[in-house]
C-alpha cells in the first residue's frame, strides 16, 4: 500500500499480469451490474440460474473495450483485449469487444502538435461511437482498458490529454477505466505509476501491475469491491514470499532516489537518442518514451533486427518491439555512465549497418 | 517429469490453477485448427487479419464442454467451463460453450450397480448430443474439460468405466481430453493422480495441476505442442522456487511412502464413515471417494453446516462442498492413529446435532 496510487485505497494481490487483468475486468462487471440493477437490489431467480448454464441475464452480454496494438495479456479474457500481434491470437475464439485505434504520433512532438492533436481527437471520437454501437447492440462498454505506454505493440505512446479526455469520456458513458501498468508500474518511467505523468483530475478506477512489482494484482477505489465475498477469489491470492522481495525492492527504490536516478538517467538517454537520430536520418526516427522506458524507430524491420544484433555482438541488450521498433528497459540502477557506454556502441553499430 | 501421467512426457509451467486450465484450453484450440487446415498449411491473409478483431476465421467459434457442478476456475476462459456456486459466476459474460451432466450415483455403489450404470449411460448420451449440437450450430468441441472427482462442486465421482467411454467418443469425435488434476492431483486419493485409478487405454491429452503441485501446469502429449514459439507464454512461466518445493515434497512422499499411507488409512476413514452413516442413516448418507480425499452427506445443508461447526469447535477443520456434503482434505501425513481420534470426535458431533 506504501505505492498505491493516489486515490486506489484497496488492493488485491494475484499471481501474473494476465489473472491480474482478468479478475479486474470481473471487478469492473459486478460492479457495472450492481448500478445497473440498483445497489440493494438482490440477483433475479433467473440471473442466478441462468449464469450457470453460461447465458444471459445472469451471464450478461458485457463488454471491455481495448485498443489496436494493445497487449493486455494472453488468458481468454485478456486475450480478447489484445491486438498486438497476431501470432497470440490465432486460433483461439474471442468475446466480440469493440477496438479503438490508439493514437499514432508524428515525431518530434514539438514540430507536430497540431497534427497529434487532430490525432488524438480522431481516436476519442472512435470510441465515443464504439460505446454507442456497442451500447446499440446489447454489449455494453462496461470497461476500457489501456496501457499509459503500449508496450509490446510499439511502445506507443499517448498525450496527457488523451487520457484525460478518455478518463472523461468513461465517466460520461458509465464506463469503468483501467489503467494496466503491469509493464509500465514499478518505477521504469521515473515514477512509480506511469499515469502519475498525467495529472488525471480523478483516480483511475483500476490500476493493475505485475513484472516489476514481483507478484499480480490491482489498486482500486471502494467502488470495485464486492459486496459479496468469493466472488474474486483464488487459491493464493498472491505470494507472501514475492511480497518480502517487493518491500525489499520498494526500500531500496527510496533509499538510492532510484526514481530521480531513472528521470536524470531517462533525459539523457532520450538526448542521445534524439542526437543519433539527427546524425542517422535514414536510419532512425521517433525517439519517444518517459524516464528510460525509451524506444526509437528503425527504417525498417530488417534494420531493426539487425541493430538488436549487432548491439547483441558488443554486449548490449536491447529488444524488439511493434514493427520496427527498439525498446530499451534498463534496471532502475542504470546510471549516467552507463548511457555514455551505451551511446557509445549504439553509435559504432549505426555506423556499422547498411 | 519425475511424477508426469503415463504417456504425458511433455510439461508446460504456468502460475496457477486458473492460468493452467487457460493455457491448456489454448493448446487444445490450437492442436484442433491445425488438424482442421492440415499439419503443413499456412495461416490464411483472412485468419492473420481477422484474429486481430476478434473475428473468425481467426479467432474461429470453438468450444470446451464442460459438466454441470464443475469446477475449473475463475478467469473467463475457465469460467465459463465452471458450474458449481452460482456467486461464481454471476454477472460476468461467458462463452456459449455447452454443458452435459456429470452422473449422480445413487449410494451404496455396491447396491445400485445398474441404475449407476445407466446413469453413466445417460450422461454419455448427452456428452454425443451436445458435440453433434455444438457442431452443427458451429461452435465445434475442440476439447472436453472433466475432474477425476468434481470437488467444488459436491465430490461427485464417476466410475472408471464413465471415463474410460468419455475417452472414447472424445476420441471418436476428434476433441481432446484434458482431465484438471488441480484439487485431486498430489497424492491425496492414494496415487499421484486420481485419474490412474480409471485404467484408460491411452493417456488424456492433457492433465492440469496446481495446488498441492506448489505452482501450476500441465502435462500434455507432443501432438499438443505448437509448432510455432511464443503461441502459449507468461513472464514467468511458473516459479523456480516453487520448484525446489515440490522436489523436496515429492522426495518426502516417496521416501516415507505416504501414498500407500494415504490408501491405507483413507480405507480406514471410508469405512468409519460408512459405520457411522449405518449407524446414524436420518443424518448421514452417501460415503464416498478415493484414498482420503473423501465426502459424506447430510441430510440438508444446515445440518452440514451444523456439523462443520460443531467439529471446529471440538478442534477439527472439515470444509464444506456441493449443496449438503462435508469433505475430507487431510495431509498426506495423516495416519491410522488421527483417524481414531477424528471418529471419535466425528461421532461425538453426531449423537450431539438434532
Amino acid at each position: 500500500m506504501s505505492v498505491a496510487p493516489v486515490g486506489l485505497d484497496h488492493v488485491t494481490t494475484m499471481m501474473c499480469g494476465s489473472c491480474s487483468n482478468e479478475n479486474a475486468f470481473k471487478n469492473i462487471f459486478i460492479w457495472y451490474q450492481k448500478r445497473q440493477r440498483g445497489e440493494a437490489t438482490p440477483f433475479t431467480e433467473s440471473e442466478i440460474q441462468s449464469c450457470m448454464i453460461n447465458q444471459a441475464p445472469g451471464a450478461p452480454k458485457l463488454s471491455i473495450l481495448s485498443f489496436h496494438g494493445a497487449f493486455h495479456g494472453r488468458t481468454l479474457g485478456c486475450l480478447s483485449t489484445t491486438h498486438s500481434k497476431y501470432i497470440h491470437k490465432i486460433d483461439v475464439p474471442s468475446f466480440d469487444w469493440p477496438i479503438a485505434p490508439f493514437p499514432q504520433y508524428r515525431y518530434p512532438l514539438e514540430e507536430n502538435v497540431r497534427e497529434n492533436a487532430q490525432e488524438d481527437a480522431r481516436c476519442l471520437a472512435e470510441v465515443e461511437r464504439l460505446i454507442e454501437q456497442y451500447g446499440k447492440r446489447g454489449i455494453p462498454v462496461a470497461g476500457i482498458i489501456v496501457e499509459p505506454i503500449q508496450s509490446e505493440g510499439g511502445d506507443n505512446e499517448a498525450s496527457p490529454e488523451f487520457f484525460q479526455q478518455l478518463q472523461k469520456i468513461a465517466k460520461a458513458r458509465g464506463s469503468a477505466l483501467l489503467i494496466d501498468e503491469v509493464q509500465t508500474g514499478g518505477g521504469p518511467t521515473g515514477k512509480i505509476w506511469c499515469h502519475e505523468h498525467f495529472n488525471l483530475p480523478s483516480p483511475p478506477d483500476v490500476v493493475t501491475f505485475s513484472k516489476k512489482m514481483q507478484l499480480g494484482g490491482y489498486y482500486h477505489g471502494a467502488h470495485m469491491k464486492p459486496s459479496q465475498p468469493y466472488r474474486v477469489f483464488n487459491t493464493w491470492m498472491g505470494d507472501p514470499g514475492k511480497l518480502l522481495l517487493l518491500e525489499s525492492i520498494l526500500r531500496v527504490i527510496k533509499q538510492e532516489s532510484l526514481l530521480e536516478n531513472v528521470r536524470r538517467t531517462g533525459d539523457k538517454l532520450k538526448q542521445g537518442l534524439t542526437e543519433a537520430q539527427k546524425d542517422f536520418p535514414h536510419l532512425l526516427s521517433a525517439a519517444r518514451g518517459r524516464g528510460t522506458f525509451l524506444a526509437i524507430n528503425c527504417a525498417t524491420p530488417k534494420l531493426r533486427d539487425d541493430i538488436v544484433g549487432a548491439l547483441k555482438q558488443k554486449g548490449v541488450l536491447s529488444g524488439g518491439c511493434g514493427e520496427q521498433s527498439i525498446r530499451f528497459r534498463p534496471a532502475l540502477i542504470f546510471g549516467e555512465k552507463h548511457v555514455d557506454i551505451f551511446m557509445d556502441k549504439f553509435r559504432q553499430v549505426l555506423k556499422e549497418v547498411k
